[in-house]
Protein backbone atom coordinates (compact mmCIF):
# COMPACT_ATOMS: atom_id res chain seq x y z
CA UNK A 1 0.00 0.00 0.00
CA UNK A 2 1.38 3.68 -0.68
CA UNK A 3 1.77 5.47 2.02
CA UNK A 4 -0.85 9.02 2.15
CA UNK A 5 1.49 12.05 1.65
CA UNK A 6 3.06 12.96 5.27
CA UNK A 7 2.28 9.81 6.75
CA UNK A 8 5.09 9.58 9.33
CA UNK A 9 7.75 6.87 9.51
CA UNK A 10 7.15 4.62 12.65
CA UNK A 11 2.77 4.80 11.22
CA UNK A 12 4.24 3.52 7.17
CA UNK A 13 6.44 0.25 9.23
CA UNK A 14 3.33 -0.18 11.50
CA UNK A 15 1.51 -0.11 8.42
CA UNK A 16 3.49 -2.36 6.46
CA UNK A 17 3.30 -5.16 9.66
CA UNK A 18 -0.41 -4.66 9.57
CA UNK A 19 -0.76 -5.45 6.07
CA UNK A 20 1.56 -8.87 6.55
CA UNK A 21 -0.80 -10.04 9.60
CA UNK A 22 -3.16 -12.51 8.53
CA UNK A 23 -0.69 -13.07 4.80
CA UNK A 24 2.58 -14.57 5.65
CA UNK A 25 2.22 -13.57 9.34
CA UNK A 26 0.01 -15.89 11.61
CA UNK A 27 -0.92 -15.55 15.48
CA UNK A 28 1.97 -17.07 17.45
CA UNK A 29 5.05 -16.20 14.84
CA UNK A 30 7.45 -14.42 15.44
CA UNK A 31 8.24 -10.62 14.10
CA UNK A 32 10.86 -9.73 12.06
CA UNK A 33 13.60 -8.54 15.10
CA UNK A 34 14.58 -4.85 15.67
CA UNK A 35 17.81 -4.96 13.57
CA UNK A 36 15.80 -6.82 10.63
CA UNK A 37 12.99 -4.15 10.63
CA UNK A 38 15.72 -1.45 11.11
CA UNK A 39 17.58 -3.32 7.32
CA UNK A 40 14.28 -3.79 5.71
CA UNK A 41 13.02 -0.63 5.97
CA UNK A 42 15.57 1.52 6.52
CA UNK A 43 14.72 3.24 9.52
CA UNK A 44 15.73 4.32 12.84
CA UNK A 45 15.57 1.91 16.11
CA UNK A 46 13.09 4.48 17.78
CA UNK A 47 10.65 4.28 14.30
CA UNK A 48 10.86 0.65 14.78
CA UNK A 49 10.31 0.67 18.40
CA UNK A 50 7.28 3.12 17.94
CA UNK A 51 5.70 0.70 15.29
CA UNK A 52 6.26 -2.24 17.71
CA UNK A 53 4.73 -0.19 20.52
CA UNK A 54 1.75 0.59 18.69
CA UNK A 55 0.95 -2.80 17.28
CA UNK A 56 1.28 -3.66 20.76
CA UNK A 57 -1.23 -1.38 22.31
CA UNK A 58 -3.58 -2.10 19.52
CA UNK A 59 -3.30 -5.91 21.24
CA UNK A 60 -1.71 -6.85 17.28
CA UNK A 61 1.23 -8.34 18.52
CA UNK A 62 2.80 -9.12 22.09
CA UNK A 63 6.36 -8.49 22.99
CA UNK A 64 7.61 -11.26 25.63
CA UNK A 65 10.69 -10.25 27.69
CA UNK A 66 13.98 -11.55 26.13
CA UNK A 67 12.28 -13.67 23.74
CA UNK A 68 11.26 -11.25 20.88
CA UNK A 69 7.86 -10.25 19.77
CA UNK A 70 5.11 -12.42 18.26
CA UNK A 71 1.60 -12.14 16.53
CA UNK A 72 -1.23 -12.35 18.92
CA UNK A 73 -4.47 -14.16 18.50
CA UNK A 74 -6.89 -10.95 17.37
CA UNK A 75 -8.86 -9.49 20.78
CA UNK A 76 -12.22 -8.47 18.87
CA UNK A 77 -14.37 -6.30 20.55
CA UNK A 78 -17.47 -5.26 17.89
CA UNK A 79 -19.75 -2.82 19.08
CA UNK A 80 -23.49 -4.58 18.78
CA UNK A 81 -24.88 -1.20 17.84
CA UNK A 82 -25.50 -1.63 13.69
CA UNK A 83 -26.16 -4.11 11.39
CA UNK A 84 -22.43 -4.26 10.16
CA UNK A 85 -21.06 -7.13 8.00
CA UNK A 86 -17.66 -9.07 9.02
CA UNK A 87 -15.65 -7.43 6.81
CA UNK A 88 -16.65 -4.11 7.69
CA UNK A 89 -16.31 -5.13 11.28
CA UNK A 90 -13.17 -6.67 11.35
CA UNK A 91 -11.23 -3.86 8.90
CA UNK A 92 -12.73 -1.34 11.92
CA UNK A 93 -9.91 -3.16 13.90
CA UNK A 94 -7.69 -3.07 11.47
CA UNK A 95 -7.64 -6.86 10.62
CA UNK A 96 -7.58 -8.58 7.24
CA UNK A 97 -10.71 -10.72 6.84
CA UNK A 98 -11.23 -13.12 4.55
CA UNK A 99 -13.69 -16.11 3.49
CA UNK A 100 -13.16 -19.81 2.77
CA UNK A 101 -15.93 -20.73 1.10
CA UNK A 102 -17.35 -24.64 2.05
CA UNK A 103 -20.46 -24.97 0.60
CA UNK A 104 -22.76 -22.93 -2.35
CA UNK A 105 -25.98 -24.97 -3.14
CA UNK A 106 -29.12 -24.71 -4.11
CA UNK A 107 -31.75 -26.65 -1.89
CA UNK A 108 -35.35 -27.00 -0.47
CA UNK A 109 -35.80 -24.66 2.18
CA UNK A 110 -36.30 -26.08 5.99
CA UNK A 111 -39.63 -24.72 7.65
CA UNK A 112 -37.53 -22.47 9.61
CA UNK A 113 -35.64 -21.20 6.49
CA UNK A 114 -39.09 -20.32 5.07
CA UNK A 115 -40.52 -18.82 8.31
CA UNK A 116 -36.94 -16.59 8.04
CA UNK A 117 -37.69 -15.62 4.39
CA UNK A 118 -41.06 -15.76 4.36
CA UNK A 119 -40.86 -17.97 1.47
CA UNK A 120 -43.57 -20.53 0.25
CA UNK A 121 -44.04 -24.34 1.04
CA UNK A 122 -41.50 -26.15 -1.36
CA UNK A 123 -39.25 -23.07 -2.29
CA UNK A 124 -35.55 -23.45 -2.72
CA UNK A 125 -32.86 -21.31 -0.46
CA UNK A 126 -29.36 -20.98 -1.87
CA UNK A 127 -27.07 -22.13 0.67
CA UNK A 128 -23.54 -20.86 1.47
CA UNK A 129 -21.37 -22.01 3.81
CA UNK A 130 -18.21 -19.81 4.97
CA UNK A 131 -15.29 -19.70 7.24
CA UNK A 132 -14.67 -15.81 8.11
CA UNK A 133 -10.79 -15.64 9.37
CA UNK A 134 -9.49 -12.30 10.82
CA UNK A 135 -5.60 -11.90 10.47
CA UNK A 136 -5.87 -15.47 9.41
CA UNK A 137 -7.60 -16.87 12.46
CA UNK A 138 -11.19 -18.63 12.07
CA UNK A 139 -13.20 -16.41 14.00
CA UNK A 140 -16.84 -17.33 12.74
CA UNK A 141 -18.72 -20.09 10.87
CA UNK A 142 -21.31 -18.87 9.04
CA UNK A 143 -24.40 -20.60 7.35
CA UNK A 144 -26.65 -18.08 5.22
CA UNK A 145 -30.05 -19.08 3.27
CA UNK A 146 -30.57 -16.38 0.70
CA UNK A 147 -33.72 -16.56 -1.47
CA UNK A 148 -33.59 -18.55 -4.87
CA UNK A 149 -33.96 -15.09 -7.46
CA UNK A 150 -31.08 -12.89 -5.46
CA UNK A 151 -29.28 -16.69 -4.57
CA UNK A 152 -28.92 -17.58 -7.99
CA UNK A 153 -26.79 -14.19 -8.86
CA UNK A 154 -24.89 -13.84 -5.08
CA UNK A 155 -23.60 -17.51 -6.17
CA UNK A 156 -22.20 -16.71 -9.67
CA UNK A 157 -20.17 -13.83 -8.05
CA UNK A 158 -16.60 -14.28 -6.47
CA UNK A 159 -17.44 -15.52 -2.33
CA UNK A 160 -14.18 -15.78 -1.18
CA UNK A 161 -13.05 -12.04 -1.84
CA UNK A 162 -16.51 -10.07 -1.77
CA UNK A 163 -18.97 -9.84 1.43
CA UNK A 164 -22.27 -10.65 0.85
CA UNK A 165 -23.47 -7.76 2.08
CA UNK A 166 -21.48 -5.68 -0.71
CA UNK A 167 -23.02 -7.60 -3.47
CA UNK A 168 -26.33 -7.41 -2.23
CA UNK A 169 -25.82 -3.50 -1.97
CA UNK A 170 -23.97 -2.70 -5.02
CA UNK A 171 -23.92 -5.35 -7.28
CA UNK A 172 -27.63 -7.08 -7.08
CA UNK A 173 -29.48 -3.48 -6.05
CA UNK A 174 -30.41 -4.55 -2.67
CA UNK A 175 -29.92 -2.17 -0.12
CA UNK A 176 -30.25 -3.40 3.22
CA UNK A 177 -32.12 -1.71 6.08
CA UNK A 178 -31.68 -3.18 9.19
CA UNK A 179 -31.74 -6.92 10.67
CA UNK A 180 -33.06 -8.79 13.68
CA UNK A 181 -30.50 -10.78 15.94
CA UNK A 182 -31.16 -13.75 18.19
CA UNK A 183 -28.16 -14.29 20.29
CA UNK A 184 -27.10 -17.58 22.30
CA UNK A 185 -24.61 -19.21 24.06
CA UNK A 186 -23.51 -22.70 22.24
CA UNK A 187 -20.65 -25.30 22.68
CA UNK A 188 -19.00 -26.18 19.55
CA UNK A 189 -20.54 -29.65 17.73
CA UNK A 190 -17.73 -31.70 15.33
CA UNK A 191 -18.69 -29.44 12.32
CA UNK A 192 -18.28 -25.98 13.87
CA UNK A 193 -15.49 -27.12 15.67
CA UNK A 194 -13.57 -28.52 12.81
CA UNK A 195 -14.74 -25.33 10.88
CA UNK A 196 -13.45 -23.18 13.05
CA UNK A 197 -10.44 -24.87 14.18
CA UNK A 198 -11.16 -25.72 18.14
CA UNK A 199 -11.93 -28.15 20.49
CA UNK A 200 -15.62 -30.22 20.59
CA UNK A 201 -17.35 -28.26 23.52
CA UNK A 202 -15.75 -24.95 22.96
CA UNK A 203 -17.90 -21.84 23.56
CA UNK A 204 -19.19 -20.58 20.64
CA UNK A 205 -21.14 -17.14 20.05
CA UNK A 206 -24.38 -18.45 18.19
CA UNK A 207 -26.19 -15.86 16.14
CA UNK A 208 -29.26 -15.91 14.15
CA UNK A 209 -29.95 -13.00 11.62
CA UNK A 210 -32.98 -11.77 9.45
CA UNK A 211 -31.36 -8.69 7.07
CA UNK A 212 -34.05 -6.63 5.67
CA UNK A 213 -33.89 -4.73 2.22
CA UNK A 214 -36.42 -1.98 1.82
CA UNK A 215 -40.31 -2.67 2.35
CA UNK A 216 -39.33 -5.19 4.75
CA UNK A 217 -38.39 -7.87 3.01
CA UNK A 218 -36.04 -10.45 4.23
CA UNK A 219 -33.14 -11.22 2.13
CA UNK A 220 -30.62 -13.03 3.97
CA UNK A 221 -30.78 -15.38 7.11
CA UNK A 222 -27.70 -16.27 8.41
CA UNK A 223 -26.91 -18.51 11.30
CA UNK A 224 -22.75 -17.12 12.84
CA UNK A 225 -21.51 -19.33 14.87
CA UNK A 226 -18.20 -16.88 16.62
CA UNK A 227 -15.31 -18.24 18.54
CA UNK A 228 -16.22 -17.71 22.03
CA UNK A 229 -13.06 -16.43 23.37
CA UNK A 230 -11.80 -13.43 21.00
CA UNK A 231 -15.02 -12.04 20.62
CA UNK A 232 -16.74 -9.32 22.98
CA UNK A 233 -19.88 -7.91 21.91
CA UNK A 234 -20.63 -4.49 23.17
CA UNK A 235 -23.35 -2.52 23.43
CA UNK A 236 -25.13 0.77 25.44
CA UNK A 237 -28.75 0.63 26.75
CA UNK A 238 -30.56 3.29 27.80
CA UNK A 239 -32.85 2.44 31.40
CA UNK A 240 -36.23 1.36 30.15
CA UNK A 241 -39.15 4.07 31.52
CA UNK A 242 -40.25 3.53 34.75
CA UNK A 243 -43.70 2.20 34.48
CA UNK A 244 -45.69 4.10 37.55
CA UNK A 245 -45.51 1.95 40.91
CA UNK A 246 -43.20 -0.58 38.68
CA UNK A 247 -41.13 -3.19 40.52
CA UNK A 248 -37.64 -3.46 38.80
CA UNK B 1 -54.04 -13.55 43.74
CA UNK B 2 -57.21 -12.03 43.76
CA UNK B 3 -58.90 -12.05 40.21
CA UNK B 4 -59.53 -8.79 38.58
CA UNK B 5 -63.12 -7.98 38.46
CA UNK B 6 -64.23 -9.85 34.73
CA UNK B 7 -61.73 -11.77 34.13
CA UNK B 8 -62.76 -14.98 32.65
CA UNK B 9 -62.63 -18.46 34.76
CA UNK B 10 -59.94 -20.05 31.60
CA UNK B 11 -57.98 -17.03 32.57
CA UNK B 12 -57.96 -17.53 36.08
CA UNK B 13 -56.69 -21.20 35.93
CA UNK B 14 -54.43 -20.34 34.21
CA UNK B 15 -53.04 -17.56 36.03
CA UNK B 16 -53.36 -19.68 39.47
CA UNK B 17 -51.42 -22.43 37.99
CA UNK B 18 -48.74 -19.64 36.78
CA UNK B 19 -48.91 -18.81 40.20
CA UNK B 20 -47.40 -22.01 41.12
CA UNK B 21 -44.40 -22.82 38.79
CA UNK B 22 -41.47 -21.90 40.76
CA UNK B 23 -43.10 -22.51 43.94
CA UNK B 24 -44.54 -25.68 43.93
CA UNK B 25 -44.94 -26.90 40.78
CA UNK B 26 -40.87 -27.14 39.32
CA UNK B 27 -39.91 -28.06 34.91
CA UNK B 28 -40.37 -31.49 34.58
CA UNK B 29 -43.27 -31.91 37.13
CA UNK B 30 -46.86 -32.89 36.27
CA UNK B 31 -49.76 -30.98 36.10
CA UNK B 32 -52.86 -32.14 38.17
CA UNK B 33 -54.80 -33.85 35.53
CA UNK B 34 -57.72 -32.46 33.97
CA UNK B 35 -60.28 -34.02 36.29
CA UNK B 36 -58.24 -32.89 39.42
CA UNK B 37 -58.25 -29.30 37.86
CA UNK B 38 -61.67 -29.55 37.61
CA UNK B 39 -62.35 -30.80 40.99
CA UNK B 40 -59.99 -28.28 42.31
CA UNK B 41 -61.85 -24.89 40.26
CA UNK B 42 -65.13 -26.06 40.36
CA UNK B 43 -65.03 -25.33 36.47
CA UNK B 44 -65.78 -27.26 33.14
CA UNK B 45 -63.37 -29.23 31.29
CA UNK B 46 -63.25 -26.87 28.52
CA UNK B 47 -61.89 -24.19 30.85
CA UNK B 48 -59.46 -26.32 32.18
CA UNK B 49 -58.42 -27.11 28.65
CA UNK B 50 -58.35 -23.97 27.30
CA UNK B 51 -56.13 -22.64 30.12
CA UNK B 52 -54.04 -25.44 29.95
CA UNK B 53 -53.41 -24.67 25.73
CA UNK B 54 -52.29 -21.44 26.64
CA UNK B 55 -50.35 -22.12 29.62
CA UNK B 56 -48.75 -24.21 26.49
CA UNK B 57 -48.28 -21.72 23.47
CA UNK B 58 -47.03 -19.65 26.54
CA UNK B 59 -44.62 -22.37 26.98
CA UNK B 60 -44.79 -23.09 30.25
CA UNK B 61 -46.03 -25.77 30.38
CA UNK B 62 -45.77 -29.66 27.93
CA UNK B 63 -48.57 -32.04 27.01
CA UNK B 64 -46.93 -34.97 26.05
CA UNK B 65 -50.17 -37.27 24.00
CA UNK B 66 -51.68 -39.71 26.78
CA UNK B 67 -48.85 -39.10 29.34
CA UNK B 68 -50.00 -36.05 30.84
CA UNK B 69 -48.89 -32.24 30.77
CA UNK B 70 -45.63 -31.59 32.33
CA UNK B 71 -43.81 -28.08 33.57
CA UNK B 72 -41.31 -27.18 30.83
CA UNK B 73 -38.18 -25.56 30.77
CA UNK B 74 -38.47 -21.44 30.85
CA UNK B 75 -37.71 -20.64 27.29
CA UNK B 76 -36.33 -16.88 27.74
CA UNK B 77 -36.39 -14.66 25.11
CA UNK B 78 -35.18 -11.25 26.42
CA UNK B 79 -35.08 -8.44 24.53
CA UNK B 80 -31.40 -6.11 24.64
CA UNK B 81 -32.80 -2.95 24.02
CA UNK B 82 -32.98 -1.23 26.94
CA UNK B 83 -31.74 -1.36 30.33
CA UNK B 84 -33.97 -3.73 32.64
CA UNK B 85 -33.23 -5.79 35.97
CA UNK B 86 -33.56 -9.69 35.69
CA UNK B 87 -37.12 -9.26 38.04
CA UNK B 88 -39.01 -6.98 35.57
CA UNK B 89 -37.02 -9.21 32.31
CA UNK B 90 -38.71 -12.14 33.87
CA UNK B 91 -41.99 -10.40 35.28
CA UNK B 92 -42.78 -9.81 31.94
CA UNK B 93 -42.57 -13.02 30.46
CA UNK B 94 -45.12 -14.43 33.17
CA UNK B 95 -41.97 -16.13 35.28
CA UNK B 96 -41.83 -16.04 38.71
CA UNK B 97 -38.31 -14.67 39.61
CA UNK B 98 -36.56 -15.57 43.38
CA UNK B 99 -33.07 -14.93 44.24
CA UNK B 100 -31.04 -17.20 46.31
CA UNK B 101 -28.19 -14.62 47.90
CA UNK B 102 -24.55 -16.57 48.61
CA UNK B 103 -22.67 -13.93 49.53
CA UNK B 104 -22.53 -10.51 50.95
CA UNK B 105 -19.24 -8.75 51.99
CA UNK B 106 -17.28 -5.47 51.88
CA UNK B 107 -13.81 -6.36 50.46
CA UNK B 108 -10.54 -4.63 48.93
CA UNK B 109 -11.52 -3.73 45.00
CA UNK B 110 -9.68 -5.42 42.17
CA UNK B 111 -8.12 -3.29 39.43
CA UNK B 112 -10.77 -4.66 37.41
CA UNK B 113 -13.93 -3.71 40.32
CA UNK B 114 -11.62 0.04 40.52
CA UNK B 115 -12.11 0.85 36.70
CA UNK B 116 -15.09 -0.28 36.53
CA UNK B 117 -16.72 1.81 39.30
CA UNK B 118 -14.31 4.51 39.07
CA UNK B 119 -12.70 4.20 42.59
CA UNK B 120 -9.40 4.78 43.52
CA UNK B 121 -6.63 2.27 44.41
CA UNK B 122 -7.21 0.81 48.44
CA UNK B 123 -10.87 1.49 47.72
CA UNK B 124 -13.24 -1.47 48.83
CA UNK B 125 -16.18 -2.37 47.17
CA UNK B 126 -19.32 -4.77 48.36
CA UNK B 127 -19.63 -7.79 46.42
CA UNK B 128 -22.63 -9.88 46.41
CA UNK B 129 -23.21 -13.28 44.59
CA UNK B 130 -26.19 -14.04 43.51
CA UNK B 131 -28.42 -17.04 41.61
CA UNK B 132 -31.43 -16.05 39.84
CA UNK B 133 -33.96 -18.39 39.46
CA UNK B 134 -36.92 -17.91 36.95
CA UNK B 135 -40.00 -20.55 37.23
CA UNK B 136 -37.41 -22.44 39.98
CA UNK B 137 -34.93 -22.68 37.63
CA UNK B 138 -31.29 -21.29 37.60
CA UNK B 139 -31.24 -19.48 35.24
CA UNK B 140 -28.14 -16.64 36.44
CA UNK B 141 -25.09 -16.29 38.07
CA UNK B 142 -24.54 -12.74 39.28
CA UNK B 143 -21.55 -11.28 41.17
CA UNK B 144 -22.15 -7.75 41.45
CA UNK B 145 -19.49 -5.30 43.42
CA UNK B 146 -21.10 -1.54 44.68
CA UNK B 147 -19.28 1.16 45.85
CA UNK B 148 -18.98 0.99 49.26
CA UNK B 149 -21.47 4.48 50.20
CA UNK B 150 -24.09 2.86 48.38
CA UNK B 151 -23.02 -1.03 49.16
CA UNK B 152 -23.15 -0.84 52.45
CA UNK B 153 -27.13 0.31 52.71
CA UNK B 154 -27.76 -2.28 49.86
CA UNK B 155 -26.03 -5.20 51.87
CA UNK B 156 -28.84 -4.32 54.74
CA UNK B 157 -31.66 -5.02 52.61
CA UNK B 158 -33.45 -8.12 51.76
CA UNK B 159 -31.74 -9.21 48.83
CA UNK B 160 -33.66 -12.31 48.66
CA UNK B 161 -37.13 -10.45 47.60
CA UNK B 162 -35.95 -7.47 46.09
CA UNK B 163 -34.11 -6.77 43.20
CA UNK B 164 -30.64 -4.29 43.22
CA UNK B 165 -31.87 -2.05 40.82
CA UNK B 166 -35.41 -1.28 42.67
CA UNK B 167 -32.96 -0.71 46.10
CA UNK B 168 -30.80 1.65 43.76
CA UNK B 169 -33.81 3.57 43.01
CA UNK B 170 -36.99 3.14 45.15
CA UNK B 171 -35.02 3.12 48.76
CA UNK B 172 -31.44 4.82 47.93
CA UNK B 173 -32.32 7.45 45.88
CA UNK B 174 -30.21 6.47 43.02
CA UNK B 175 -31.90 6.37 39.67
CA UNK B 176 -30.46 4.41 36.57
CA UNK B 177 -29.50 5.85 33.68
CA UNK B 178 -27.94 3.69 31.06
CA UNK B 179 -25.47 1.07 31.29
CA UNK B 180 -22.51 -0.43 29.13
CA UNK B 181 -22.57 -4.36 28.53
CA UNK B 182 -20.29 -6.74 26.89
CA UNK B 183 -21.48 -10.10 26.12
CA UNK B 184 -19.29 -13.34 25.35
CA UNK B 185 -19.72 -16.75 24.91
CA UNK B 186 -18.10 -18.89 27.90
CA UNK B 187 -18.17 -22.07 29.36
CA UNK B 188 -19.10 -22.72 33.41
CA UNK B 189 -16.08 -23.61 35.37
CA UNK B 190 -17.38 -25.62 38.58
CA UNK B 191 -18.50 -22.50 40.29
CA UNK B 192 -20.59 -21.23 38.25
CA UNK B 193 -21.37 -24.85 36.99
CA UNK B 194 -22.82 -25.45 40.48
CA UNK B 195 -24.39 -21.87 41.26
CA UNK B 196 -26.30 -22.92 38.00
CA UNK B 197 -26.86 -26.50 38.43
CA UNK B 198 -25.50 -27.44 35.13
CA UNK B 199 -22.58 -29.64 33.86
CA UNK B 200 -19.14 -27.94 34.05
CA UNK B 201 -17.92 -27.21 30.53
CA UNK B 202 -21.63 -26.23 29.74
CA UNK B 203 -22.58 -22.85 27.72
CA UNK B 204 -22.80 -19.70 29.24
CA UNK B 205 -23.80 -15.96 27.99
CA UNK B 206 -21.03 -14.37 30.27
CA UNK B 207 -21.97 -10.19 30.28
CA UNK B 208 -20.05 -7.38 32.00
CA UNK B 209 -22.53 -4.46 32.55
CA UNK B 210 -21.51 -1.33 34.32
CA UNK B 211 -24.92 0.64 34.99
CA UNK B 212 -24.51 4.53 35.63
CA UNK B 213 -26.62 7.06 37.76
CA UNK B 214 -27.19 10.48 36.41
CA UNK B 215 -23.93 12.70 35.68
CA UNK B 216 -21.91 9.49 34.81
CA UNK B 217 -20.76 7.85 37.85
CA UNK B 218 -20.86 3.52 37.74
CA UNK B 219 -22.61 2.84 40.81
CA UNK B 220 -23.37 -0.97 39.75
CA UNK B 221 -21.23 -3.20 37.89
CA UNK B 222 -21.45 -7.08 37.45
CA UNK B 223 -20.44 -9.52 35.89
CA UNK B 224 -23.90 -12.16 34.88
CA UNK B 225 -23.27 -15.68 34.12
CA UNK B 226 -26.44 -16.45 32.13
CA UNK B 227 -27.29 -20.50 31.11
CA UNK B 228 -26.82 -20.35 27.87
CA UNK B 229 -29.62 -23.17 26.74
CA UNK B 230 -32.91 -21.56 27.83
CA UNK B 231 -32.00 -18.10 27.08
CA UNK B 232 -32.12 -16.03 24.15
CA UNK B 233 -31.48 -12.68 23.68
CA UNK B 234 -33.00 -10.43 20.69
CA UNK B 235 -32.36 -6.91 19.22
CA UNK B 236 -33.15 -5.29 15.99
CA UNK B 237 -30.23 -3.16 14.65
CA UNK B 238 -30.47 -1.25 11.48
CA UNK B 239 -28.25 -0.64 8.59
CA UNK B 240 -24.91 1.58 9.51
CA UNK B 241 -24.82 4.53 7.07
CA UNK B 242 -22.84 3.47 4.38
CA UNK B 243 -19.63 5.73 3.99
CA UNK B 244 -18.94 6.87 0.38
CA UNK B 245 -17.35 4.08 -1.86
CA UNK B 246 -16.77 1.79 1.45
CA UNK B 247 -16.88 -1.52 0.92
CA UNK B 248 -19.39 -3.66 3.42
Amino acid sequence: MVPAPGTPLYAQVENALVDRIGVDLHPGDRLPTEDELIEQFGVSRITVRRAIQNLASRRLVVTKQGRGTYVATPRISQPLTELTGFVEDMERQGLHARARVLVVEESPASREVREALSLPLGATVTHIDRVRLAAGVPVSFDRTYLPPDLGRLVAQDDLENEPIFSLLEHRHDTPLVEASYALQASTADPAVARALDVPEGSAVLRIERTSYTTGGRPVDYEILHYRGDPITFTTRLPRAAAEPGSER
